[in-house]
């Protein structure tokens, strides 16, 4: 069946399974404590223009949000997020577990805005009675958003600044971060990223990985004891290496954004044709997550023949409904995709 | 200074102290284990109309929440609260600390209606993604609600058959349960609630005693190994007769209603001396919680002469603040304020 | 019936109870806040020789070993303890709920020894894998320990000087304080303690309080947020007062010492009765609590008229009991038991 | 280099790696919910004789022991384990940090008996005051143990016994199960196991897989919403399909088990090596892991050629190493290494 559902429905850049293939018998040392983490690991911090930093390589995305956010927060702190945040409401509360409390802020489309944050946190502390309540601690973005839409560079900076101001770590979940990179539009670099974040993760497992996130702090020591966080967490792959062998390629000439740059390009491409037929659009997406609202009818009629995800039932007699590429998407599954519209 | 701020303010009714003195120098085994303990449960659970269930004296109101829901939840599961709810709002985060998720829902000044929860659970099971979510395992709510608001019994029935549908369990919180009880109009009795929930707790802290909460079980074995859960959520007080000296002489003559009376009476009185005046109520408490909405300048104003709670500012130059009687709130404190107003 | 089970068996000094019934109507705000918190606090710190450092005040015991573990350890981290501390042993699984593995060393009748604990740390940073254990944050120690022992001054020293080379936090339980601060030959006092600890507290419980713990972080901010995590805790008496008053009669006077050295004088007379009636010692406790090893059929006879604790069984018919007296014990009771033996 | 450090040096067996790359472009839907793992699950259970029962596909060791412990086990209870186990050495204290305290029971060579299991639960519940420690909720165990040794069929039923007496799961680590199953003199097959134990898990990442660890519950709905479990724990791989895949092919015409058995005769053929050159062995293990005893020189001289494990250092000059063979392991590389000894 033609599938749009998700970033994460083929397996790997094939050049990933050829290197994998090709190694499969040399013996690695275990835990990614081997050389070819370390090059992998020089490789991203070169990227993100911090090689004075720190990168580790976890497995999945809720793994790594939880192993971050436990391991910068104190147990009296919660975790500041947009309402729609996935950690807040995709992660079978994973946070909570690690004893977090996450407050979920108004968005727009996903987008945290600094001036928000800053009414919510000065309203906050003139709460005579707030530390009746976790003291916030981190704030929580993810790039793109839930609904597809990114960061500007000013958006982050100002947002950043305001976490300075009140003592917040800044955390941004970047599990389509290739796809926010290369979104047409996009003034916000991989450098800009780790100046404004405290920690920050680049997602191998949707884009052109098998799985895998890499984990920046732009600043060494961040996090003491990072490996023990990682291990206690259930989040230490035994054979570290690879994740290393994945994001090598992946950071090697610049295949990371060659690849998701494929993904924009069929987005747009999906876009241009839902809009053609007389779809319309639920948010304004430049990324490789579209939204669209159509009827029930419309909806049931397509499932049919094509999958893809329903996200909100809408009042009345709409929905929302997602349609995502990604890395691995061809002009034919478009062309398939757009006989049915 | 005159102190309207809450009902914990004063020690405890004095035949409690005239007790504890009494006995000071008996040698009572501890934890909870003696006799004075067991009777103090039996009159609880008889007034509850639940001689067959199983009471508990924990010491105060946070730690107890925090006990029974970590007791009766799973580690997969949420609770549910309104917004508002106390362990949501004002527990920093103890409920998360052990692991679990609160959703907040829409509530009316405070009551949680059976219709919301029913279509908040019908959205949830709807959704095909809903076990990326925490499974709803608990409804909590607060009698009187944190507006001072009741339920009524059809309400909580309602409320009760909505959790039974959905499995969920029904955790009460009484922290002022006797304001509820003797509330005017007040429908619901010890009884209907040990009928309707699976938990639910009898404060004495704000009702008489120098602290303690009474958890009862209606239902034996509910939570099995509870007294060693208690120890582990460091809520298992050494001197535990101190518990049952205080309840067990609440709960003789139906004296603990008596004095909860007390504090609606003079609640009452202050209402109309506020209405009287020219406040406007903001919440409409049957209650020793009393709500007012005021200016700015009258709030600045008042507070030189009389201690008492800002809820929260409104829009424009208005503030919500609540005033507070208790058991052993007087006229003479009532004929002080009113020469205030 | 005759006690010795525990020095928590009575209530509270006299004084502390004519003090809660002289200010029982008097309006105090809640959560510790108050002026006399305040005043007890600046008594405690000036006793314990460190009045730039902060205070606080908790109700029991585990309470607080859970609230100030938790506190200062990150998750990462590990507490080492005597195999037979009482938060390894009789506080059900506290320290773990809160995410805190506890690591149990060999000891001598409760004392640690700081050679033994360099072995342990040498060791396990020896170990090339280290990093896949929690790495140890922490050392408790209990003054007087389980067994009635007590540290000496040049032991606790040494102790700390071993927790500061490799970066441990020294917490000391002093739920049983005074009984070591008054103990024969005993040379540490609260500011040696607070010299050589991070952390430790007083206990009131079992040394003249209804309840209560006085907790010292000898320096300022060592956590910064506690009352938000004491509250987390569950640990937040609403009417703090309670506590501040009981703290601050106690070390008005030197009450505190005062009432702790009638349990030494008695517990020495009891030893000595126990011995001239050919009782063999287990341990050699300058404290209030006593070890001796009796008979299984001594022990059955003996508890028909005394209740007391059994501690171990023994290989072969013997068993190890506990008498313990307290502040309160008087020469009647000590006339009364030996009567018995 | 020579490595002879572990079982998860290699990649994996080509046909996993062959089917992986063929399948690399098909769409996948997401989070195990694929018909693969439909299917692997299916021949996984009934290779282990309970057709009926659950399995689900997790992808490292530690975080399927936290995981699966997590959803077994109470808040109050605690789990026994061999003092060398695994979940008690090393693991980062993962079970702690989900809130269970490890009891470590003596063991031989990593086998726990079912006597020394019984006695110590005797004497627990003997003591008086056992409800102020947690309440034991489960055996773990592993097979083969941390010491290469195996349960015999009646050592476990035998330890079964015991658990179901005394109200406790038995679940069993197989990180290493393939090498268990096919040890010189085993008798336990994969349905004995599962008529003995509450859940167990057969090991990929060191048997052939890249990565991945089959949890059993022989009975359905043992752990109820296990799936929202393993996301919070962030275990749910987004590519579940790559785990089926591994199972899938790993339990098609045995080849799990013939796999296994070529390390099994690699290490019975190394065992013979070192004892043929006059080196000691530490433990009589029949599976793939082998301990000798050797002087530190020689330790020294010998990881200069070839890298393997330092266990345990011995009091005096000697040490504990341990060579461990894996389904790969060639002739070749012990031709290699012998050369060496």
């Amino acid at each position: 069946m033609l599938r749009f559902n998700s970033d994460y429905m083929e397996g790997a850049h094939p050049e990933i399974l050829a290197r994998l293939t090709e190694m499969n018998f040399d013996k690695q040392i275990g835990y990614g404590k081997d050389e070819i983490c370390e090059e992998a690991k020089r490789r991203v911090l070169s990227a993100c223009g911090c090689p004075e930093g720190e990168a580790w390589f976890l497995v999945g995305g809720t793994q790594t949000n939880a192993t971050v956010i436990d391991a910068l927060l104190r147990p009296y702190q919660s975790v500041i997020a947009a309402q729609c945040g996935h950690i807040n409401a995709h992660e079978s509360g994973a946070i909570e577990a690690a004893g977090h409390k996450i407050v979920g802020l108004p968005h727009e489309s996903g987008i945290l805005d600094a001036e928000v944050l800053r009414a919510y946190l000065t309203a906050f502390y003139a709460d005579p009675t707030y530390d009746h309540q976790p003291i916030p601690g981190m704030v929580y973005i993810s790039h793109p958003s839930e609904y597809g839409t990114i960061y500007t560079k000013a958006g982050l900076e100002a947002l950043s600044a305001v976490c300075r101001e009140f003592g917040l770590y800044l955390f941004m979940d970047g599990a389509r971060m290739g796809y926010g990179l290369t979104a047409a539009g996009a003034d916000l670099t991989l450098s800009d990223i780790a100046a404004c974040c405290d920690a920050f993760y680049i997602g191998g497992t949707k884009v052109g990985a098998l799985f895998g996130e890499a984990v920046v702090f732009p600043k060494k020591d961040t996090c003491r004891h990072f490996f023990t966080t990682i291990k206690q967490h259930g989040a230490l792959l035994a054979k570290g290496w690879l994740l290393g062998v994945q994001f090598d390629t992946l950071f090697t000439d610049d295949l990371y954004l060659k690849i998701a740059a494929n993904a924009i390009e069929k987005a747009m491409k999906l876009r241009e044709m839902f809009c053609r037929h007389g779809y319309r659009l639920y948010a304004d997406s430049p990324t490789n997550q579209q939204f669209f609202v159509i009827s029930r009818a419309r909806y049931t009629e397509l499932r049919r023949h094509v999958s893809f995800e329903l996200i909100d039932p809408l009042p009345g007699d709409e929905v929302v409904v997602r349609f995502v590429t990604s890395w691995a998407t061809t002009d034919e599954q478009l062309d398939e995709l757009e006989a049915l519209l």
